[in-house]
Order: C-alpha cells, then sequence, then structure tokens
C-alpha cells in the first residue's frame, strides 16, 4: 500500500525485537551527549539576568556580577549533589526512581508530574531559543519564527525520534564540541579585547549600585531566579549512567566535573563580556548574537556561533524525547499511565510518547508565541523542584543506609536540597504572576490524573481477572438474531444465508417512514418468501432508530437468561471511494450504536459490490 | 440524554408525517414572500452600475441612465416571459422541471446545475450585501464583516430552516412590505428635493458624456452586466404557484406583474436619485446608505432604511432555502444526487440539503471574503442562464401544444430567450476575468457529477435486484470462527462462550510480541482448559495486525466454498467516558480494518465494565 511504502521511506523498516542495543559510552562521547542541555543554557541563562536587571533605566545594572557568583556557587553545591545521586543510583532513572525508592508514592508523583513539565519546557524552551539565535542572524526569519518552531518540532524531532536515533551516534556529538570551542573563543577573544583596552569603555554610573530596597530586593531576586535556568540540564548525567563504560559511576562522576567545570567557565565569561560591554536587550537579537558582533564583527566567527548555538539548543531539546518516552513507559508499567506509552513501535521508539512529548511542547510554543522568557520562567521552576525532591530523597537515603562518611554525604545532599529548596520559593515568589502559579496547578493536576489513572487500571484487573477453573460451557439457550432490513435486495439475502447458518431463530425487521413503502415492502417479502418473518415498524416521525431500538429492547425484555440476541448487520462495500459518499452511513451508524449496548452482539456481514 | 435535550431546544419536537401542511396564500402575503429576493436586489444592483462606471476618472459616469434603461426594458421582457411561465408549468419546479419536460436529461442537468449555483450565490450575496447594509450604519462593525456573514448564515438562517419555518408566517411579511414602504419613501423625498432645489447640483461636466470608443464600450457593457443583478429572483413566482389561492396561475400573473412594477419603479427612483446626487463609491458604505444620509441625514429614517435593507436582504437568502433543498430531493428522487438529500427529517425538512447549501454558500463568502462585488458577477451569470434555459423551453412547448395564438406566445418567449442568452454573453465576455470562467467549469462540472451519481446508482440497482425465486437455503458449510485475544481474561471467557454458540470450530489467536508473553499466555491456557485451541502467532515487528491478517488469509485460503468465517471481536465497554483514553483503541481498530474484507464476517461481542 502507498501509506505503508510512505512509512517506510519516513521512518525506515521495522526492527526486530532483538536490534534493540545498549551500547557503552567513552566518557569524551558521553560528556558531548549529556551536555547538550545543560551548557545550552548559556544561550539564553546569563541573558536572563541582565533582562530583567536592566528594565527600570538600568539602575539594577550594577547587580549583574552579584546574582552571576550566586550562581556560579549555586552550580557548585548542586554539581557535588548530583555526584553523589550518581553513586547511589547507578541505575540512572533519575528523581522518580529515587523518589519511589525512598519515599513512596506521593514523592515520586510529584516527581514524575515535575520532570513530565521540565521535559516539556526543555523542548519548548531550547527551540524557541534555538530559533531566536538563528533570527538574530538572519532578522529575515523574524516573521516566520512560529513555523520555524513547529517545523524543527514536528518535522526535525519528532521524525527524527519516531525513526530511531541512536543516542551514541557521532552527529550528536560534534554540535557540542562547536558550541564549546565557539563560546570558549568568543570568551578569550573578549577577554583579550578588555586587556588590549580596543572596546568601549562602560559608563561609570551604570556600575554604582543604587542602595538596596524592597523593589531593588525584588529585581535582584527575580533576575537571580531567571538566571538559574543557565544551570537546568545539570541532572542528566545521573539519568544515563549505565551508558557510562565501566566504571560507569567513577566515569559519570569525572564527567559531571568536566561537564560543571566548563559551564562555569562560560557562563562567568560571558555575564563578564557582557557587563563590560556594556550589553542592553535588544529586540529580535539575543546577548549572545550581540556580543559576539561586538568582538567579532559580522565574520565567519560570528555566523559560525550564532549556528552552533542553534544547533546545540535543538539537540538540548532531542535529549528530552531521550528522557520523556522512557519516563512514560516506567510510569505507564506502573499503571499511572495509559498503557500502550509503554509499547514500543516499528522502530523500537516509545511513539506514543514522542508524539505526545511534541503535542504538548507545541502547545506551550504556541500558547507563549515563542517568547523565551515566560517560558524560561516556568521552566527553571520545574527543574529546581525535581533537584529538590532528589536532593531530599539522597538525604534520606544516606540516614538510612548510614554507611562510612553518611554524615558528611547526608550533609552535603541536605544543604543542596535546602539551596534549592531556597530557589524554588524565590522562583515562586518573583515569578508568580509570569506563569508560576500555572505549575502550582499542575503538578497536583498531573498527580491526581496518575491517581486516577491508577485506580482505573486496578479496578478493571480485578474485574477481568477470571476465577480459577471457570469452564466454558454451552449456556443452553437461543441466540436470537434480528436481522434490519433496508429493502429486499441481494444484500439481505446474503445476509439472511449467514442469519440460518448460526440460528433458527431469525427476524428480519424493515422500519417504514411512510405508508406506501410499508405495503410495497410487505408485498415483495411475500412473494419472495424467504422464510424468516418480517416485522414492519411504522415511523411517522420518520427516525430509523428509534423504533428499531425500542423493538430490540423489547425482544430483549422476553429472552431468556441464557439467550443472545443478535444484531445482522447487512452493510456493503462500494466498488470505489467516493461511492460512499452517496450512501447515507445508517450501517456504519447503527453498528457504532448499537455496540454500546451492554447485552446486544453486533455482527456485520459483508457484500461486495463489483463495479 | 443531553444532546437530545440540546436537539429540542434548538429544532424544536420531531413533527409527525401528517403534518406537513399545504397552505393557501392570499395575493398580498404570498407578493411579500415571494418577492423578498428580486426586490431586495435593489439594495445592490443600481450601486453595481456607478461601481464600474465611475472607475476610471468617472469619464463614464453620464452612461448610468443609458444603461439604467436597458435594464428596465429587459425586467418588462422578464416578467412577460415569466408570466407564461406560470401559465405553462402550474404545478411550480421550475426550469429544472420545465426543461426535463421540454428538452430531456441534458438541458434538465443544466438547468440543475445553474440553479444550484444560483441558490447557493443568492444566499452569500444576499447576506454579504445586507451586512455591508448593517456596516454602512454601523462602522465599528467593519472589522467583523465575516463574523457576522457566518453567524447570519449558521446561527440563524440554517438553525431556523433546520427547525422548519412556515414560509407563510407573517415574521416573513413584514420586512419585504417595510423596505419598499422605506425606498419608496427615499425616491419621494428625493424628488421632493430635486424639485425644490434645495440639494447640490451635479458638476455639468460629469454628465458630458464622452464619445463611444472600445473601452468606453466595455465598460457600458460590463455595468449593464452587473446592474442586471438588479432583477435576480424574478423568477421566484413562477416557482411557487401552488401556493396560492385559486384562480392559482392568474394570481401568481397579477402578482408578478405588482412585483415588477415596483421593482421597475425603485429601480429607476434610486438610480435617478444616485445620478442627480452625483455619488460615487465609497469604500464600506453602501450607495443606498449614501443616499438616503444625503436625502434625510443621519436620522431615524437613514437607520430605518439600513435596517429594513439589511432584514429584506437576509430574507432573500432565505428563500433559496425554500427553494434549494427541494430541487435537491427531486435530484436525489430521479437519482442524481445523493439520496439522503430526499429524506425529511425530525421536522419535516430537508435537513441534508439545508446543511449542504449553508456550507457551499458559507465557502463562497469565505473565498470572496463577502466581497459583493465579484460575487455578484458570478450570481448575475448564473441566473440568466437559467432564464435563457426555461424562456427556451418555453418556446419548444408553445410550438408543441400549438395552442391558440401559440405564436404570438412562442414570439414573446423566443425574444426573451434571444435578449436573455445575450446578456449571458455579455455577462461571460465582460465578467469573464472577475470570475464567470468558474461558472463556466462549474456547470459541466456539476453536470458530470450529476451523470456519474446517475450511473452509480444505476449500477447498484442491477447489482442489489434479487433474481425471483432465490430462496434461502443454508449452505451447508462450517462456520469457521476465529477469537483474536489479549490475555486470559473474563472478556474472553465471555466471548469463547458465544463462539461456542454460534460454532464448533473455534480458534483463539493471540500475537505475541516477545516470547516471554508467548510463554506465559501458553501456560495460562493450559492450566484453564476452556476447550478451545490456542494458537500463538510470535510477532518480533510487534505488530499485531500484520501476522493475524496473515492468519486470517491463510484460513481464508484453506476453507471450502461454502465456509463462513467469523472473526468475533472481545470488547469491553468502560465505565466512564474518559477511561476509554487509557485503552488501545485495538479492538475498535481491528473491526474496522476487518469490516474491508471481503469474505469474513465480523461480530463484537461485548462485555460491560461495572466500575
Amino acid at each position: 500500500m502507498m501509506a505503508n511504502k510512505i512509512k517506510r521511506l519516513l521512518f525506515g523498516k521495522p526492527l526486530h525485537n532483538e536490534e534493540i542495543t545498549r551500547e557503552k559510552l567513552p566518557k569524551w562521547k558521553a560528556m558531548s551527549i549529556f551536555s547538550s542541555d545543560p551548557l545550552s543554557s548559556i544561550g539564553y541563562g546569563p541573558e536572563q539576568i541582565v533582562l530583567i536587571l536592566t528594565v527600570p533605566w538600568a539602575i539594577t545594572y550594577g547587580y549583574t556580577w552579584l546574582v552571576a557568583v550566586a550562581i556560579i556557587v549555586l552550580m557548585g553545591i548542586v554539581t557535588l549533589s548530583y555526584s553523589q545521586v550518581a553513586k547511589v543510583n547507578p541505575g540512572g532513572g533519575g528523581s522518580y526512581s529515587v523518589a519511589k525508592k525512598n519515599f513512596g508514592e506521593l514523592a515520586a508523583l510529584t516527581a514524575a508530574a515535575s520532570l513530565f513539565i521540565d521535559y516539556t519546557l526543555t523542548v519548548a524552551v531550547s527551540i524557541s531559543s534555538g530559533t531566536d539565535a538563528i533570527i538574530s542572524a538572519f532578522p529575515v526569519l523574524t516573521d516566520h519564527r512560529m513555523t520555524l518552531n513547529l517545523f524543527v518540532l514536528f518535522g526535525i524531532l519528532m521524525l527524527i525520534n519516531l525513526r530511531g536515533v541512536r543516542e551514541s551516534s557521532n552527529a550528536f556529538v560534534f554540535p557540542t564540541y562547536a558550541f564549546v570551542f565557539g563560546i570558549l573563543a568568543l570568551v578569550a577573544a573578549g577577554i583579550f579585547h578588555i586587556i588590549s583596552s580596543t572596546t568601549v569603555i562602560i559608563p561609570q554610573t551604570s556600575l554604582e549600585r543604587q542602595p538596596l530596597d524592597w523593589t531593588i530586593i525584588y529585581l535582584v531576586l527575580r533576575a537571580f531566579a531567571s538566571g538559574c535556568s543557565s544551570m537546568t540540564g545539570i541532572e542528566a548525567i545521573s539519568n544515563g549512567i549505565p551508558m557510562f563504560k565501566p566504571p560507569e559511576v567513577k566515569n559519570a562522576q569525572l564527567t559531571t566535573y568536566m561537564m560543571s567545570s566548563i559551564l562555569v567557565v562560560m557562563f562567568a565569561g560571558i555575564t563578564l563580556l557582557i557587563i563590560h560591554n556594556h550589553l542592553l536587550p535588544v529586540e529580535n537579537v539575543t546577548m549572545l548574537s550581540q556580543l559576539a558582533e561586538a568582538t567579532f564583527g559580522r565574520n565567519f566567527m560570528y555566523y559560525y556561533i550564532q549556528l552552533a548555538t542553534m544547533l546545540v539548543l535543538y539537540l538540548a531539546a532531542n535529549t528530552a524525547y531521550n528522557g520523556l518516552p522512557p519516563l512514560l513507559s516506567l510510569l505507564a508499567r506502573d499503571k499511572y499511565m495509559p498503557r500502550y506509552l509503554a509499547n514500543r513501535g516499528d522502530r523500537l521508539t516509545f511513539n506514543n510518547g514522542i508524539i505526545l512529548l511534541s503535542i504538548i511542547a507545541a502547545v506551550f510554543i504556541v500558547i507563549y508565541h515563542g517568547n523565551t522568557e515566560h517560558l524560561i520562567s516556568l521552566y527553571a521552576l520545574g527543574v529546581f523542584l525535581s533537584f529538590t525532591i532528589s536532593q531530599a530523597g539522597m538525604v534520606v537515603h544516606w540516614h538510612r543506609e548510614k554507611n562510612s562518611c553518611w554524615f558528611a554525604r547526608a550533609f552535603l545532599n541536605c544543604f543542596g536540597a535546602i539551596i534549592t529548596g531556597i530557589v524554588v520559593l524565590i522562583i515562586m515568589v518573583a515569578k508568580f504572576l509570569y506563569g508560576a502559579w500555572l505549575i502550582l496547578i499542575a503538578i497536583p493536576l498531573i498527580i491526581f490524573i496518575f491517581k486516577r489513572i491508577n485506580s482505573h487500571y486496578k479496578d478493571m484487573q480485578s474485574q477481568l481477572a477470571l476465577p480459577p477453573y471457570d469452564l466454558i460451557t454451552p449456556s443452553g439457550g437461543r441466540n436470537i438474531v434480528i436481522v434490519p432490513i433496508a429493502g429486499v435486495t441481494r444484500v439481505v439475502a446474503n445476509t439472511l444465508k449467514y442469519a440460518k447458518e448460526i440460528s433458527d431463530q431469525s427476524i428480519a425487521v424493515f422500519v417504514a417512514t411512510d405508508k406506501e413503502s410499508a405495503k410495497k415492502i410487505e408485498e415483495k417479502w411475500n412473494s419472495w418468501n424467504p422464510g424468516v418473518r418480517l416485522i414492519i415498524l411504522y415511523s411517522p416521525y420518520r427516525s430509523i432508530f428509534g423504533p428499531l431500538f425500542r423493538f430490540i429492547a423489547k425482544v430483549e425484555s422476553k429472552k431468556g437468561p441464557n439467550d443472545y440476541i443478535t444484531i445482522l448487520v447487512p452493510e456493503f462495500e462500494t466498488h470505489r471511494w467516493w461511492h460512499r459518499l452517496l450512501h447515507n452511513q445508517t450501517g456504519l451508524l447503527l453498528r457504532n450504536l448499537l455496540v454500546f449496548r451492554k447485552n446486544v452482539v453486533v455482527t456485520v456481514v459483508p457484500y461486495q459490490l463489483e463495479k
């Protein structure tokens, strides 16, 4: 079939169960695959700080480096905390598994709900920011922002993930290193400029800090909350430990340190340069683009940095496709999500999860019009919430195990949990009006849905379970066959033949909408005499289903407890598709309405038209 | 059910077959009901002439009255011709019936196709013009033009027609007379102004006619073609003769004359005043609105005229709802349209025709953005085409009957046919680029569709016809029952029970997507031992349908010619609707895919979940 061919072309040939691969990655490869998400945050994180501090006549611009230092400290704490998560949880699985093991259902579901939000927002934020990067370089694309976003989402990410990509593909290694190289070159060139003093000097007034008051404290906190988006994704490695070469935990930890170091250097460098160049927000141009232009001019290096930023951001969006569908399949296996999310498709990918993720991310992108700033405030909140939960889970773990130096370890995670918890509160307060309230509603709502789904599956299991030794014996009842007819035709003859095959109690029923047609059909029937009783129902209100259903109900009320009622629906299949439009789909409708009746078996007897 | 209650509220209770009414109307009532369509043309007709003649620096403005006189003469001819149609065709039915009786299939279908286009365009043009009238009075509505158009179409006209309105309702009598009164008052006041000379004098140069050249001839012809839209609807009475009180024909003719006289007076008056006030087209303000404002100022009379114009135009759109659905039902009965267009709904209305008309009119409105000018050029063409056909039909009729003075009558109709035929050619040439080419494609296309539908129904009839004395004898073959299962549950037990009822040759089939599940199901089955053979199909590519369909095909290839294959699809009905989302709809999909297989009977055995 045509549809099948197109499917093959888009998604490739089906894969055999045994083709599932579990490859082990060397550190340099793992590093690039897991860190596209956190490192790419540099594409929007530092900008978010300045964006807020420059709003009221730039009077708070001078606080930028303070906020930056606070974030760098936080990065250190989170990194250390997560290197411990890796040790305890070598099987991966992230905060849902940690919480499930250590706290039980509610915490696990909370973690799952916030991960669910995080992953979808990762996709939305990364795609929007990637598009921002390319729009900064090519302003002609400004009007096509939404089209670009949705094309990347559905046309590229969803498609290649449905096709199933090997996470280890070299295509995924390249953009991360290209991006790291570009940013480090930018930072180096920028610092060289500072030293050789060829750049503009910042107006000194702008860096003078105004005395603190509540407005300024609020702005600084908001800037801090937004800037925290620079470390989203730091947890990625702890979810993928089984993919490292042995010794897995050691390698994963080393990689985490490595990644964080690069992140800190890039973050500090970019923020420094933004302050030094005294950059201010410009619509439709990212700060990274301004910075690259100020440092290199519009030459090859500028375009290189914009393209690498775009690629790494789109790649970061892709990491959510590696994260959420497996989480959904875990949830589905634990019966918190629809069971079909656990099935692997043709290409061994979790198709349904991939499609679900794409649709929800699209909703976020469309609702927020690809406006990165507001998406990020939602995003950071979700991320820090799951940071806090998994750190707290670790504390409980250490306390329970009481290994050597458990106290020091527990203290570290406890400190991490408290700090990230405070960040959650700050974001909550600072960003409440900008969308954070949504998360407050969404997480309990998602948990509620998880629980309702779970209770439905449990109910069902108990209802469907077969009692032991429930033998199948013939019911001993009759099978009353009802054949609704629309005329005296071969289709009806064909159906009656089958009726006689499965029962000796058949009734044909005709619904007449006027008296002439009733008379005509009766005469035809009698002259044909097929050996089946015909009952004519007169329907002066011209409804077909009403009288028919009342008749079926009447038969139902008279039948014995072991009797079956079978409705045979004659149906002819037309030769060409458009012929279908010429027939009122009474058969189709009838069969779909009847299927909802509790005690009635519905049978479709086909009759094929030849031309 | 809720849905039923809403339906009742919107459409009213079902009506009994015997509640069909065939009321007789007095002349004054018939006049207002049938003439809303032609008289309302005054709302846009005169404007169309000036619209074209003022385009190139108003150099052709002076030709306006010439065009107007030509149109008035044409009105006279068409009126006389149609009063003869009334005489010959007292049963109504319009040009489709006339052509069918006198010319045969092709002419009848041509008439039907052009009527089909006319009626849908009547709706589109009248609604758009009605909205224009109200927008002229309340410019604040300008941005909501499309919303208003579609609301009037679906929210008012379609709804009340589905509900079924008595054409004789007094609600329909009022707007026509209100409109006639308003326009006559406007004309009278305008002429009074002229006489008492208080209005502005026209710049004399503007009325000086430029010497004719080809460009001007083309413009004048285009203006004439557009102006002809002023007489659309004149044929309405000849389609509704049975609704008049006896003597029907006489009364219908008198009403036609009456209506035409009013039409001529209004048309001449409005055109005169437009010329005298030297009105020029203004965007978003109709000329009728300009004229009313120039004559009365923005007082009560101005708003009265705008509202009456709006009402009468919407009412004119409604006449198409009285015309097209019955025509479609005639076509459906003659097997040129899908049969269900002939059925009367709950409220004795031709529901499907009403919905079809609304959808097509909406397409026209949306494509033309409610731009009246271009819609009208299409519209006038269709109307004059059907004028020509029915006049020509009359000529043939007179020639065939050869009554007293047949020659004079034939001459009159022949003259009418030639004149309207010339108008068709003029519109065709003058408006070719403005949409008339569309009609050239649409009419043959619609005729082609009519014929294809007809041949399908004929094919089907021959295939479905029952040979005489075709007795129903049991086939003597076996009934092989296949039960696809997804596990060992009560649902399956329930299904197998039914399988044993209808056959003693049942096979259960399980498609295993991995080896463990195959093993598990086999063990369960053996320990249960329901007395039915289980076949396990291993599907390493995890497709369910592929292996199952191949298995069915294998069984099919082995069965005897008289054997049946019945597939029993176990299906459980969930307790709440949203539970459905939690199950992959394999059963539903399976049954819909199987229904397309030629030789397989599909049976759904229900199992109801209790919670």
